[in-house]
């Protein structure tokens, strides 16, 4: 394994930034507090950045595509080929997630870090498979020890070719049919719970389905369960997943705000977190996410999200909606006057 | 009184378009369902608009201005001067509407309708000034009939400025030092309740200060509590809270669709439903405040907000800061490939 990378250092938030930051929350033109969580999402940015006007106008979003053998057990409402199909729909401009990166003048980038088949080169997809999907976790590890360290590496490149590219903040995100098996698979080895609290219905499945589920999580979680993190990517998890940590943790060592999807990426991102606890500084949440596990994933990963709209889709769609959201905070905090600079009475 | 315009038709959603976009939403990239709330934000906007390709590029903000002279009773945290120094504030860009209109590209137009003093020339602010502020509610009506007909009109005028300009929403805010009482004060008259239930702290009062308020509310409903909604603002509300009335029914009488702020724009949203219940399918709610009584108006309104950020800012700035999300609504409902245009595999 070449992993040493893992260990590099992740940078605290600078004190004193944040600090001043609070400070200047307090002078602006408005009831100290009325901007509610915008204040200090605002002065967290600040401090990121080091600077009293932070600026989210560079935004990068990669989605991460990758299959899982599992799906042979029956336990997603899609079939496997959608993976693909839906990488292509990236790559046309037709997914959501497509729509939204445009809407909001985000930079999109595919990775394909697994795929069952090959894909044919298609624009904006890279292709960094490390394999032909996820083997059945029911009956082998999700990867081999080399699958794991390239599927980390693979979002560790991500995240430097954005932070290259001059990325103010990263969006991670994913598609592979059977990827909500492999997330819960991965925190109840993480979180010691049983497959009952975090199998949902994922892309849609009904309530035998859901227990259908349950049985596959359990039956992989009694082949085995371990509690380090890496170690549950490797039996439990996925490439897609797995990547989705390495670029989160990357994004950490290299001081690049992050603002995490949902239950899919709770997971890597607790998997993150349990490997380097100090990440927990440079990651925003978007939104809960109507898929019932991720309560637990985030009250694990102490997160508060932003927006609870019942979305459930994946792809980073959630973090994506709520970009602007911080882009608010961004701008309020840096471009409102202060009470001394519009001549306005503060509260006596 | 000239208000015969009130009684104008407001349309009803186009059935036909709404039971198309629901179908629509069906057919898109992605689980049914999977988006959430925006599916049907999507949807009801394509309807509003008789498109499937919705769109919110042009949004005209409104911020109508005016002062209290309930303030003399010390209801409110900050200076009554305040409401004129924000005015400036607007007119200077420095205030927090200020800076999101401009993040967002929406216009920004500022009424004045009554602060206490009149106020100079300001780049960006009509003057429509229908008297010294609103009249000490707890002695006398908030204002005269012709007083309400004015401010009432001067929403009305707004609304008609915005949809002649090509707005394709609009959103109200306000500014006025002392109208979370009047907001209060007519909520309490509209849904029958004690001032306890509606009273908070608005800009900052500590405990013994919204004790006050309370106090100063029911005194005002001890003089007089309509039940009728103009009656109801003509005694108890305000100049702002009169026009943002007017606004939201000259939009819906427009087929313009409209974004509600906060506590004091629901007051005025339960002013204009009381009036015309038919308006009710031209309003979208942005936020849930922090202010408590909120929860009440919406829960009478049957309104159930965007955003949930703890924000009690007012000047329409939880509206603004929820518009990106009716943006992505809009863009996701009319771009997104279908199943078919994508050739994406569907539920078997």
């Amino acid at each position: 394994m070449t992993g040493n990378w893992l260990q590099d250092p992740i940078p605290a938030l600078d004190a004193g930034m944040l600090a001043a930051a609070r400070d200047r929350q307090r002078q602006l033109t408005k009831p100290p507090g009325s901007l509610g969580r915008l204040e200090e999402v605002g002065a967290t940015l600040a401090a990121m950045q080091r600077t009293q006007q932070p600026s989210l106008e560079r935004v990068r979003i990669v989605v991460f595509a990758a299959d899982h053998g599992v799906t042979a057990e029956g336990v997603s409402a899609y079939p496997q080929a959608v993976t693909a199909e839906m990488v292509r729909n990236f790559a046309r401009s037709g997914a959501a997630i497509s729509v939204l990166a445009r809407e909001w003048s985000a930079e999109l980038e595919v990775v394909n870090v697994g795929t069952r088949e090959p894909l044919e080169e298609l624009p904006g997809v890279l292709n960094r498979r490390v394999g032909p999907g996820a083997a059945n976790v029911v009956r082998e590890p999700a990867m081999t020890p080399q699958q794991l360290v390239e599927s980390l590496g693979a979002g560790r490149e991500a995240a430097e070719r954005a932070a290259t590219a001059g990325a103010q903040l990263f969006i991670g995100g994913e598609m592979g049919i059977g990827n909500t098996t492999a997330a819960a698979a991965v925190g109840c080895a993480l979180l010691g719970l049983p497959a009952a609290d975090l199998a949902g219905p994922g892309t849609g499945l009904d309530a035998a389905g859901v227990a259908r589920k349950i049985r596959v999580i359990d039956a992989a979680l009694a082949r085995r369960r371990p509690e380090r993190p890496l170690a549950a990517l490797m039996e439990l998890g996925g490439f897609e997943i797995a990547a989705l940590t390495g670029a989160y943790l990357r994004c950490g060592q290299l001081g690049l705000p992050v603002l995490v999807d949902g239950f899919i990426a709770a997971a890597a991102a607790l998997a993150a977190c349990r490997q380097r606890p100090e990440l927990a500084s440079w990651l925003f949440y978007a939104h809960q996410s109507a898929e019932p596990g991720h309560r637990l994933l985030l009250a694990a990963l102490n997160a508060k999200p932003l927006l609870d709209l019942g979305m459930r889709l994946g792809e980073g769609s959630g973090a994506a909606v709520a970009l602007p959201l911080l882009r608010a905070a961004a701008a309020l905090h840096g471009r409102m006057a202060t009470f001394t600079e519009a001549g306005v009475s503060t509260n006596p």
